[in-house]
């Protein structure tokens, strides 16, 4: 079925949240947004592109999930609190039913976090997806990549390796196990967890790239090295179960989009991070140390590509 | 040449401009803002797309230059003041003579308005260019697309049809006429006028689509009509000279791209509009008027599709 770019639009309005804050959404040149006095406000964008950044065959309500899902976490490892998102949609053709499908997994989302979207344009191109979000953080509280000291312990949350996992088994051809496909297509941002961190954390990141990878930008952007042990590095059931023990390392050492923050904190808020986990219920492993010198460390692996870029 | 992901975000944060409200730009999860207090924070996100929104034998500076004006262009549109954005940028490969042009471009305009690239993206795939552009505005203030009123004299600032010419000659395989040509690849956002119309006009938007189908936006959005007269639109002498009558008149109701801004004003305000005019040394035609009922009609033109739209 093929409609215009206005109609798209209109199906795309319908489900918008209402936030307070809003005062002009969808339909202007600009929307209009009143940021909360005295916060500051946090904003990231990330595009996914298709066959770059998710499988041909992902289903788009899962797309839809995911392409919100990696601007949330970026939000998630500032220790920002999301309120506003703006979309830009390229699609090779006007199809409302993959539309539909895409807005039910973006604003499933989307209501869970109360984000609002305000803005954006849909337009036609090879499918891509590009979001801008926004939070708020009050001043000085934001979880930085430059705050890790000589001595604070290096910490994870959940588990790591599942989406290069079902990734390892898709470009195999084989069968994905179906918790690992799940982790893939609809990863989790931490939000929750972002937050609570505030004033327990020295640094965050969320694991985009692969663990060493991102754990790297956060030893060179505060000037420390670290000390990682494999061996304690959580892995899911799915992930023990489908992999030889060598493998599953390197997907947890390096695998991306496992969208988990990995984060430091001084060893004397020990308790307060694992007070955070049964508060959440959410599992956070304590992987290792920071040090002084420079570089990721990591006991127990083999030699390892430390994680994704583009363009390598 | 051919370099790797970060290298190509290395070259681009070297060209950035410093601002007092930025806490923390590029290199972190999220750029962290300090929007003033008071204000209306104003956001719009548009994403051009190689073979789409540009010929693909555009030069990369006109590419970085094209893709922040036509977002300029929608903060003039609400007459906010410029501040901050954030750049998604999709390439086939990375290519360093490419984005060093590329940014030649983007920021020689960047710098024009004091905007600050604060975040983004590079990731691989077919060229295109995402951004989201933040300024500010006084609430209550921002020139919204909802405002005219019935005898409101509608104007249009400098000139109708030079990009639509540029593209119609690029589309016949002619010769471009190179003051048209830089008006497709060069348009100029126009946000000293967007600032200067707060308290003046009752409604605007930028010509981005076609003059036709952005006023028919306006009034839509207002409830009401608008009488346009075919003669009173502003043609450059590089148009006349290069289109018979009736394909000029075409090309000024109906051609998109040269973000000019079209906005309404209560018939009492003519002076202070020509004021502006002279102050700004920018023209502004008075083309119609606003009326009761709907659409718009345009006196002197014959039948016409009414503007671009994607997937039509």
């Amino acid at each position: 079925m093929s409609e215009g770019e206005f109609d798209l639009i209109a199906r795309i309005r319908r489900r918008i949240a209402v936030r307070d804050d809003v005062a002009l959404g969808i339909g202007d040149d600009c929307a209009l947004l009143a940021p909360p006095p005295g916060m500051q406000l946090a904003v990231t964008m990330d595009t996914l592109n298709a066959g770059v950044h998710f499988p041909a065959d992902t289903a788009p309500a899962d797309i839809g999930w995911k392409a919100l899902a990696v601007n949330l976490s970026d939000l998630a490892a500032m220790g920002a609190q999301p309120a506003w998102c703006t979309l830009a949609l390229s699609l090779p053709q006007a199809d409302a039913a993959w539309l539909e499908a895409f807005c039910d997994g973006f604003f499933a989302l989307a209501q869970q976090h109360g984000i609002a979207l305000v803005g954006g344009d849909t337009t036609r191109g090879p499918l891509s997806i590009g979001i801008a979000a926004h939070g708020f953080v009050e001043p000085g509280m934001a979880l930085r990549r430059d705050g890790a000291r000589a001595g604070d312990e290096v910490w994870v949350s959940g588990t790591l390796g599942d989406a290069a996992g079902a990734l390892a088994q898709w470009q195999a051809g084989a069968a994905i196990a179906p918790p690992l496909r799940a982790r893939l297509d609809r990863p989790t941002p931490r939000v929750a967890l972002g937050r609570a961190l505030r004033g327990i954390a020295s640094a965050c990141i969320d694991v985009s790239d692969g663990l060493l990878a991102d754990l790297a930008h956060i030893t060179r952007a505060s000037g420390v090295g670290a000390d990682i042990e494999a061996d304690a590095l959580p892995a899911s059931d799915a992930l023990r179960e489908t992999f030889a023990i060598d493998a599953m390392r390197r997907l947890q050492a390096t695998g991306g989009d496992d969208y988990e923050l990995c984060f430091t904190a001084p060893a004397s808020r020990r308790e307060a991070v694992q007070a955070l986990a049964a508060r959440l219920r959410l599992p956070l492993a304590r992987i290792g140390r920071i040090v002084a010198g420079n570089g990721v460390h990591c006991a127990g692996l083999g030699p390892v590509v430390p994680g994704y870029q583009h363009f390598a």
